[in-house]
């Protein structure tokens, strides 16, 4: 399956009797979709990184327990005991993925409360499928708003840097920091994006850079250190990105490189805007440097391109995140509204409400 | 031939008969030097990017100069044609490079001053090859003294950030940015030197990590946008960096990611620091944005690997060098000293003495 240019690429679309997914191990060098038509092909989709990006992963394994269950013609036992099963089984595709786990139990207790009941087993099964297709949605729902919200802030015209992806790839749709990009361009609104590459994975290159060029979205891709000139030439209005977590007093931990960007932003007196639905926001954890950061394998910077591209033996310092004190944040925009200091009490009334 | 382990590299080194020139192609995998031992040996060597660096090259010029006059067992009438006959070669190897006319040009003028004299021809020849020599010691020694002077500024125990390469494999001996941590490691002062990889062309990975990790000089990798998380942590006590040019008014052109460098240690109260040769300060040019800004080609950053990782037909942005304002420079170090702002005074009175 193609889908056509400047269509924003879907991750994750159920075909009606199967799964189409969207191979990222490809991008950015081929679009190719895989046709998924059992459990084992979606727990070994997930298994070997064809789909990314935990809210798309949460997504797949939903309609994956639909396909490992939908063949069951006796009854509502066996098709409630096929559901467990599909379930365990991919749990263990990615043994560390929240959003899978997430996504799992509450297929899980779906369909446990609809076998109690009276209904026909196509009936369960239609139910079962709905209720995919909504986690599906409400993820497609929550960056709607995200990107809502997002894009009162910007005005046709603006250059909005991002760094690394947070974008549809990774989600149902849009995604969160490129959400209002997509929105955007379906309303006509002009926006001039610069996409960080992002050492040394590259997410901002060979994801975000894919994704907006392919939805038609006007994107200029740069190097990491270019975005200090680029901002001092006046051609960024606001920086937008996505987060990891959100501590409690809005300090934010997101791919490495990104308080790099929010100093130069705040040099510059450019906005420094960050995009997450609330279940990235983490109350219980009160400030950035309790985050644990992540260090990552050197050959990641040393021969990320299949290419020695340093010396042998040299040290080298990998670290996966790094974190933005909330001072540098002017806003972070949810799926509830724009949320603007003091973060602490501001982040704290989203739960109370 | 090959150098030992912790001895600083140097790409040009008179064999007494040859030229051994370490071929930077092949770095950072293999350490080879090639024998030059003809004047059309040492073309090649330029043409084809064996030798890189405005110095480097026209040291090796110099010595091809020699290499092609050597032979004459005429008379000095002979002996001046065939070294004006190399010289017009050489300078058919590398047509932008100034540093190559420049040592060609020198080299020249020795052969007729020399040539208009008593002397005998193998005396003419060991002056030739003096005035070669002069040139290569002249260079180690302006870079020497840049260090000198930058390790005033370091103490031992410090943190020093770098960018892209301004070292000894472009030079002489020392380079400049990295000149002071070579005299730090031959007197026994720990620097912990911060190497940026400095994408797109990753001179930081492939030269500056390369040549100082040989030389034992305690350095750590990072990527571009790393360095901000770098100074956060406290790490980084100075920045140092080199430069293509400097204006009248201080403000200092380098290789792209050097102004977000300055920019990040303004906002960590670190100082940044400029090292280069006098010939570098252009007073002819008023301020940074008269210096023109390359920009080169997309494929440096959308397949600068050998290997695709941005979508076809992305927009990109590619300046090779960025100009970082004066007042972010802390103080520029020469051969002749430290110089502190205003610029516009301190520059000028340096060429006045």
């Amino acid at each position: 399956m193609t889908q056509s240019a400047n269509a924003a690429l879907q991750s994750v679309i159920w075909a009606g009797e199967h799964l189409d997914l969207l191979d990222q191990r490809l991008l950015p060098e081929e679009i190719v979709y895989l046709p998924l038509v059992t459990v084992q092909d979606v727990w070994e989709a997930i298994r070997h990184l064809k789909v990314r990006g935990a809210p798309a992963i949460g997504i797949a394994a939903a309609y994956g327990v639909v396909l490992g269950s939908r063949d069951i013609a006796t009854d509502a036992a066996d098709w409630l005991t096929s559901v467990k099963e599909a379930a365990a089984h991919l749990a263990t595709s990615r043994p560390t993925a929240v959003n899978l786990f997430w996504a799992l139990d509450r297929m899980t207790a779906r369909a446990e409360s609809l076998a109690g009941g009276e209904a026909e087993l196509a009936a369960l099964k239609r139910a079962l499928l709905d209720e995919a297709i909504a986690i599906q949605s409400e993820d497609e729902e929550t960056n709607r708003l995200i990107g809502e919200h997002a894009l009162e802030l910007f005005q046709d015209g603006m250059g909005v840097l991002t760094h690394c992806n947070a974008g549809g790839l990774a989600t149902a749709k849009y995604g969160t920091a490129l959400a209002p990009f997509y929105l955007a361009k379906e309303r006509g609104i002009q926006l001039k994006v610069f996409a960080d590459e992002t050492r040394p994975v590259l997410q901002g290159a060979r994801l975000t850079a894919f994704e907006l060029h392919q939805a038609g979205v006007d994107v200029t891709l740069i190097c990491d250190n270019m975005a200090g000139m680029v901002m001092s030439k006046g051609w960024v209005n606001a920086v937008i990105v996505g987060t990891d977590r959100v501590a409690a007093n809005g300090d934010v931990a997101n791919k490495i490189g990104t308080y790099s960007v929010a100093v130069l932003a705040k040099a510059h007196g450019i906005p420094f805007y960050v995009a997450c639905p609330l279940s990235t926001i983490d109350l219980n954890t009160a400030s950035g440097d309790l985050i644990p950061i992540e260090e990552r394998g050197e050959e990641e910077i040393t021969e990320g391109f299949g290419k020695r591209t340093a010396p042998k033996g040299v040290k080298v310092f990998n670290p996966a995140f790094d974190v933005t004190p909330h001072e540098y944040v002017t806003a972070i925009i949810t799926e509830k509204g724009v949320i603007k200091p003091p973060f602490d009490v501001n982040l704290k009334k989203l739960f109370d409400l």
